[in-house]
């Protein structure tokens, strides 16, 4: 047989159910959390405008967009992020909502870049910000957020670990040092590059400024560098219980050029170099989008999909967890109603829509088959009971497709006793 | 002050937070639904290789596209509808899941339409399909879903009527009266065009056929011009109590020339011009799609957001509905904790993790504020309970919202407390 003609475009992924519900399981985690945390969910759309982009970089765009002209000769892009349409929407509509603003979004983003495991043309995003705060309790809060989520997904103290960093801290220490104010971005771009670039040649650009690399990496593991918010949030998250999930770190400045303040990385503890998420303070964004007619401090974290869920499946018991939900919500129904005297399928229909009107997952077989065919579809189904219609009807049976035991009702109460059995630990989760 | 630079594109919605949780609310009631019948969730990338589109019209494409050339030299085209996606999916994975595959997906769609009222550029579709199964019993449980639908939104009978129809019945009406083969896909084109068509028009065109207009319209209301197929469903939909949601209109052909026999409307029946669903039966679908590698029939539908959510709003007891499911989910948080105490804000700050690690949503002041203004918060975030954390604590004050009356309770209890509280109907839902 042929295979098919056609695929998906490079880098664009096709859920099919399994893939799918493991995709709900991440938002479903990541929605139930932030709501919890008193986040409050909005969307932007998928498509902008690009002038949107370009006044968000200062007029540089990255190569890897999606970026093409619409029918009415409109310049758009498909979002590579979302904090753009955020500070858009925010700027917009904020005067209607008392401060801080606690909002997380859950959305797919696009970037031409070249496919590889782990990386896609696609991928969901989950973003929380908050806006309207300056100080350092709105940093703590969000940090907070960040690690309630590695916590919903299982994960445990020595999985994962918060490093925080403060431009601040930097800007206070270049300024110390008499690098030139105009220099401190390149200075911070240094900084951003320390473990990837070669040590000669960042002495070399440290020199320009008589400074030397051993002052910057002493800085960098010198806890007395730490800025009074990073103390600040410090002090907030022991409060929590939360202090042992976080460390300074200075060494993250954090690549995008809006960032402007407490900035963070949620780390993989054992694969050190893989940041699971990312984020920090952005106090002008707001500004810059609205051409300065709404003036919004704000602090984020966005989290992708492609590297929340390896770790999960890399960390057994995050990946255990992961896998009770899929059973519990991936199976097709949770009762098959087998028609064992198909004389029986009107009553056997009126049973199956009884059930699902009462909140119960049912299916059936659509057309008349050998009865130990049908039970043979329940198993496949994933279901934990077979509720069999035979010639006794309206007496049923009940089977507990786990323990291979059964039970007798009668029609009459069946949503009532199947709501109670389902209620009951003995699937095949249990058994 | 000036208004914001940047909008959305014209036909893009931005979801603020009430639009968004009404998004979620036809989202959860798309996905409830389907669930309880037995279909399992599947989803397509956003964006297709534009060949899957012209090979599924035959080579014609919509004006309509937003299509566009990727970096890579590709003629893309961000998707207008799901169901070409779905039988390229299915072509490829189908050989991995039991027959018949129940299908659903929730997903945006890109149109480039005239932006109007209950019409954009982009849409959310709800996607139902069958795959697998040839007869009427397909066809009888994916309409049982569409009207499984209306009623989890709150329709009831009245409201809504599925008017279904079968191609067969007119290519038998057409063979019957000597129209050439070759003509009947135009002939189905005249029926389709038969309530919008000028009668002189539509009878010159039948005259070349030697039939009358008469003959045509007897026919659509002569209950015996209904198809086997037809009567197997009717029967069906009657055996589950759903048989009157149910009526034949042969004037329903639909537009697509993919559709192969049984298809169906869901109309609003107060406004019965207005169509809130639409489907049928595309059995050769797959089989083109796939060169023919893989031949499955099929029967789906399609509801999109924009028309259901204006018939929930217009419709009292369904748009009721939809509020009391907004009030319960669009709120903030559920408990908010006021810190009358400033010394005691390291303790609020545990109490509030505490809380949401049970799974309780909760709020906090970020910073300090008299405690009149931080009710005034706790009002404005929906909340139904403040939690007051004074110079007394570990003993807390609980203050129900709605019916401004207080209980007292312990830190230490107050996980227990709280979940045992939210779960009685005090708050202001019923107050």
């Amino acid at each position: 047989m042929a295979g098919p003609s056609y695929q998906a475009l490079p880098g664009f992924r096709d859920f099919i159910p399994r893939e799918c519900a493991v995709r709900n399981y991440l938002f479903e985690t990541w929605r139930s959390v932030a709501r919890r945390c008193g986040y409050v969910e909005y969307e932007t759309p998928i498509l902008e405008d690009t002038a949107l982009y370009l006044k968000k970089s200062g007029g540089e765009l990255s190569a890897q967009l999606f970026r093409f002209e619409d029918q009415g000769g409109r310049d758009v892009t498909l979002r590579p992020e979302v904090t753009a349409s955020l500070a858009r929407l925010v700027a917009e509509h904020q005067r209607h909502f008392p401060k801080p603003l606690k909002w997380f979004e859950i959305g797919q983003c696009f970037r031409y870049e070249k496919p590889q495991k782990g990386r896609g043309r696609e991928f969901h995003q989950f973003n929380a910000d908050i806006l309207g705060e300056a100080g350092p309790a709105a940093d703590a809060e969000l940090i907070a957020l960040a690690i309630e989520t590695m916590l919903a997904f299982g994960f445990v103290a020595g999985d994962f670990v918060v490093r925080v960093s403060d431009r601040h801290a930097w800007i206070g220490f270049a300024k110390h040092h008499g690098v030139p104010e105009a220099a401190v971005p390149e200075f911070l771009n240094l900084i951003d590059k320390i473990e990837r670039e070669k040590p000669e040649t960042l002495g070399q650009k440290l020199a320009t400024w008589s400074l030397t690399l051993e002052q910057v990496r002493s800085f960098i593991t010198n806890p007395a560098s730490a800025s009074s918010a990073y103390l600040a949030i410090q002090q907030d998250l022991t409060a929590r219980g939360l202090g042992d999930f976080v460390e300074l770190d200075l060494s993250i400045v954090r690549g995008l050029a809006y960032y402007t303040g407490v900035v963070f990385e949620v780390f993989d503890s054992r694969k050190s170099m893989r940041a699971v998420a990312g984020g920090g303070r952005y106090d002008t964004l707001v500004a810059t989008i609205s051409d300065g007619a709404v003036d919004l401090p704000a602090t984020g974290f966005a989290m992708g999909d492609y590297v929340i869920r390896n770790l999960i499946e890399e960390t057994t018991h995050a990946a255990m967890q992961m896998e009770v939900w899929l059973q519990r919500n991936a199976a097709a129904c949770d009762v098959y109603v087998v028609i064992a005297d198909e004389s029986k399928r009107g009553d056997s229909l009126k049973l199956v829509t009884g059930l699902r009107r009462a909140g119960i997952s049912a299916d059936y077989p659509l057309n008349p088959a050998k009865v130990a065919k049908q039970f043979q579809s329940a198993e496949k189904s994933g279901a934990r009971f077979a509720l069999v219609v035979g010639a006794e009807y309206p007496e049923l049976k009940l089977k507990i497709l786990a323990s291979r035991t059964e039970e007798s009702g009668h029609a009459d109460e069946a949503v009532v006793w199947l709501t109670e059995r389902l209620q009951q630990p003995d699937g095949p989760l249990l058994a």
